[in-house]
């Protein structure tokens, strides 16, 4: 329950970096079923600015999006994207990417942001330590990332019901600690002593290898408490999803749907197509036989490969309506799974029938 | 009245490029309001090509769209887009701008290619000269298109009710003439004389002053027989169309709507909006608070705005929207002003408040 309404979950989130996701607009998010979606803090408080979205009723309005939206806290960005960075205890200061701009992001800010912005889930920030690391430089950015999520919630608990859009915003903690059992469990321990809304785990997804991340999924998602969200950040493939539900996780955001549908890359109920390669050229078949959205209501492959060919924006719009209801219909599948207790066939029959087949036909 | 069911007019036809109104979806178009929208054979032929469009059931089927259609000759691409082109008595060959293969187009093949892609409305090809030129250049050019005309016709009645899917398409005829009244008139009378379903008015908003445009159209207009659909090709402004509805002309195409929402250029019922401008930064309200499409309901300038200044893709679609319901309305006001009698005063009302205001606010 957010102050947005009720999210059902497992769920999957889609990405709107800059206040829209990408290439669909909000009325098409409802229609495939999205429930709840990301905003990137970094990317909404350096343009437009999180004061002006603050000014115009916060960012549901400024976007029109009524339904909940989760932000993060900027970190990932600044450590990935940022021109230049210098951490320190009191936070991260960085240049804009878009203007070289300096900007230092520390634990209260980042809560004021997303206070600002009225977002129904707030991220705290952590650090996000460059891979592969040292383990006591990894233990150093536990330790840090423990206090910053100290600083942050008390600067939450003591901003949050003066805020005039961010009133009945949750704020979720970060569990970090790599592909290390011993350090997940330092940091689980850490997080869970500040106390959050939800829990999510951050760090994954970042080049390790597959068998290894749902390793550490399996042992991480279980020391979480039952009772809150547990929030899986930045994955993963329709695979790693229904992997990780059987873990224990709740909440999913990537941009893999919405990137590799702009980049031609579309999941079908068949497997991955990719609609630029040739064999789809006389192809008079729906993009998926087994979907309900408005692409594979309407259209054919060789329709949608002359568009993506042609470079055509709407190559772009119709291919993200696809791979999102793709991704929010799996997930429809897996709590209706759930809810009849047969989500240990669903998650086998999800493996035979998605990842071993490769597109043929 | 067409194979696809029956077209009110005056109307205005959103421009289908490659099979696609650029960044708008057919669902969208319907929703605007769209009841006819053009094709380029030129662009069609060459990419995915006419006959593979014939193979997937015709253009309509192809790209998901189930009212009327009308193909252009593909004449004028070849003129202006073509890397080389070389005109003879038989038609004009040119290389493609996508990979210099070579083509030859003909009075017969731009009717059979228009027949391949099962168009409501074909139109003939004619020669498009490059302005300025000589008096006597202007007659060799009417000349020539009459007998292309001539051409076309036979070709069309003998092939057309054998055409799988162009059974039951129109064939208009254009006047050509530049802006020369005597030529004008030449080239209707010669037009005539060879007969079609409808007749459009070609060669204008090449680069002359509007009011010469209009006084040619004003000219032209009525050389046209009464009962038969009258064409404008290209043009134009909101303005433009409606000047050219009092001169007697009921359909129109432009690519203007399309392309200037593509570059923030926006027509509101107070004037035009340059999106990008920083004066919307904070502006809180709809684009066009007279306007009922989506865009308008949804989003205020601040946010449109934002979306540009992003290069968000979002931001052509919502732009494309509101500048084809623009049109769309537009027309649709046109249409109900002249039942009631009371086009003139509406034309007089649409001077005063959408033209003489640029947009201050």
């Amino acid at each position: 329950m957010t102050a947005h309404g009720v999210v059902e979950t497992p769920v999957f989130m889609p990405v709107g970096t800059q206040g829209v996701v990408k290439a669909i607009t909000p009325r098409d998010l409802i229609e495939v079923g999205a429930s709840i979606i990301l905003g990137n803090t970094y990317h909404l408080h350096l343009r437009p600015g999180d004061e002006m979205i603050h000014r115009h009723g916060g960012l549901h309005r400024f976007i029109g999006w009524e339904r909940p939206i989760l932000t993060d806290s900027g970190g990932y960005q600044v450590f990935s994207l940022a021109a230049r960075r210098k951490l320190s205890e009191e936070g991260v200061e960085f240049q804009s990417h878009l203007d070289g701009s300096r900007h230092l992001l520390t634990p209260e800010s980042a809560a004021d942001i997303q206070l600002n912005l009225g977002s129904d889930i707030a991220m705290v920030l952590d650090e996000c330590p460059a891979l592969p690391a040292e383990r006591e430089t990894l233990e150093r950015s536990i330790d840090l990332t423990a206090r910053w999520a100290r600083r942050a919630r008390e600067h939450f608990l003591a901003r949050q019901h003066r805020s005039e859009h961010g009133r009945g915003q949750l704020q979720f903690g970060i569990v970090q600690g790599g592909t290390d059992f011993g350090l997940r469990e330092a940091s689980a321990r850490l997080t869970l002593e500040v106390g959050f809304d939800g829990y999510a785990i951050g760090g994954l997804s970042v080049g390790e290898p597959n068998d290894v991340m749902y390793k550490v999924i399996a042992h991480t998602a279980p020391l979480l408490p039952e009772g809150r969200p547990r929030y899986l950040m930045g994955v993963g493939t329709p695979l790693d999803l229904v992997e990780a539900v059987s873990a224990g996780v709740d909440m999913f955001d990537c941009v893999m749907p919405t990137r590799n549908a702009r980049n031609g890359r579309l999941f079908t109920s068949q497997g991955i197509v990719n609609i630029k390669n040739a064999r789809y050229t006389e192809d008079d078949r729906p993009l998926d036989p087994d979907c309900r959205c408005y692409t594979c209501r309407t259209f054919s492959r060789a329709y949608l490969r002359h568009l993506f060919v042609a470079r055509e924006m709407t190559a772009g719009a119709l291919n993200t309506l696809h791979n999102l209801c793709f991704y929010l219909d799996t997930m429809q599948r897996v709590r209706d799974a759930i809810a009849f207790g047969t989500f240990q066939k669903f998650r086998e029959d999800f493996h035979r029938t998605f990842a071993a087949r490769p597109m043929t036909a």
